[in-house]
């Protein structure tokens, strides 16, 4: 297809996507990046994206869903009365913040982007830690997703999850590599000035870095 | 699942789905009916559909995707400077009002609330008819968006789109059985006072009609 670009990429300003942002920037791809406002608990994520995407001087969108929180009762993510659970991740509790279809959602969005952009690719940050958790992160999911995009529109749109056999620790150890600004990247499931450091996500997060023996420079509460 | 939803139905206000909806409220499904507002030029036919979940008491909600827009350049469905093509549906001139990827999106969003409601299906409207026009009304694309639809989540979704193999008069055949209010449904791609008669969609429709030897309730222009 002759476009000038070379695809999608989704970024949502957490430190998987924000990785994947720079490794392919480092490529020289020519791209451009969506960020999905679902109706969050608050926006610390979308406000990285939108810093790291401009300090990369990459293209970036925020497309507006808030409409679709309607559909979503029950996640902890949009609804504020749900408590957050705490803790390192177990199967169990982390179900809880999982927003349905979420991935779906936002992949057949940035695939419709890639079509009207003529451009053949979308890439997205689903990496190998999340496979236990998010049914949407398993690789059967990006391959079925492909075979989705293959089919949707007469010109197929490939699916790019690089990160999908590499867990956060590595995908930290690549982002290192690459100068990745990750004081400017939100894990965090609170909102606060400081991340708490003792949910899920924050845990997974400092042990990633605890691997590659080194301090993250986020700063957190505890 | 345990949930007091059956699933839910994609409803547009044209003639497929409102045909479908009339076919699963005969089958005592309880159903709830999500449209989509994607910022087509005119809202004719989400008026119909609102109308008809009314008269039928099928709970209904309108999803609000004016947002997409800016991801949807280049269709004349949203595009007001595009002239929608006139005359029979001839595949050429019928790709201009294509949506990119719009089932995808739709699917994906009815799936998510599927899940949050904890029903097990979707039911969409796609027919024999458009499978030449539109990549994402084919069976392959059906049967992929199962997979996905089996994978998205820890319970799967089906994805029912019972007129997959049935062509327009066949469906305006099933609707006039069930006794479809024919007259409250939209096809024509103006939003003009009545039907213009003329474009892709009115000839398609007139011509389901004729084929059942009966004249469309619906007024038009010519």
């Amino acid at each position: 297809m002759d476009s000038k670009f070379d695809g999608v990429i989704i970024v949502s300003g957490g430190l998987d996507s924000t990785t994947l942002l720079y490794h392919l920037v480092k490529q020289n791809l020519k791209i451009t990046a969506l960020s999905f406002d679902y109706g969050q608990r608050h926006s610390r994520e979308l406000v990285c994206a939108c810093w790291q995407c401009d300090s990369l001087k990459v293209p970036h969108k925020i497309i507006d869903l808030g409409n679709i929180k309607q559909l979503l009762q029950g996640s902890s993510l949009t609804s504020p009365e749900i408590v957050t659970p705490e803790g390192h991740y177990a199967q169990e509790n982390m179900k809880l913040t999982v927003v349905p279809n979420r991935n779906m959602i936002m992949l057949s969005l940035a695939i419709a982007c890639a079509i009207s952009l003529k451009a053949p690719k979308v890439w997205y940050g689903a990496h190998a830690g999340d496979h236990a958790i998010y049914p949407d992160c398993r690789p059967a999911f990006v391959k079925a997703m492909q075979r989705t995009a293959d089919l949707c529109d007469w010109n197929p749109v490939d699916i790019e999850a690089p990160f999908l056999g590499i867990d956060k620790a590595g995908i930290v150890s690549i982002g290192l590599e690459l100068g990745v600004r990750y004081d400017q990247t939100w894990t965090c499931y609170s909102g606060r000035e400081k991340a708490c450091g003792k949910c899920g996500s924050c845990s997974e997060r400092l042990e990633a870095f605890e691997k590659n023996h080194l301090k993250d420079p986020l700063e957190y509460e505890h």
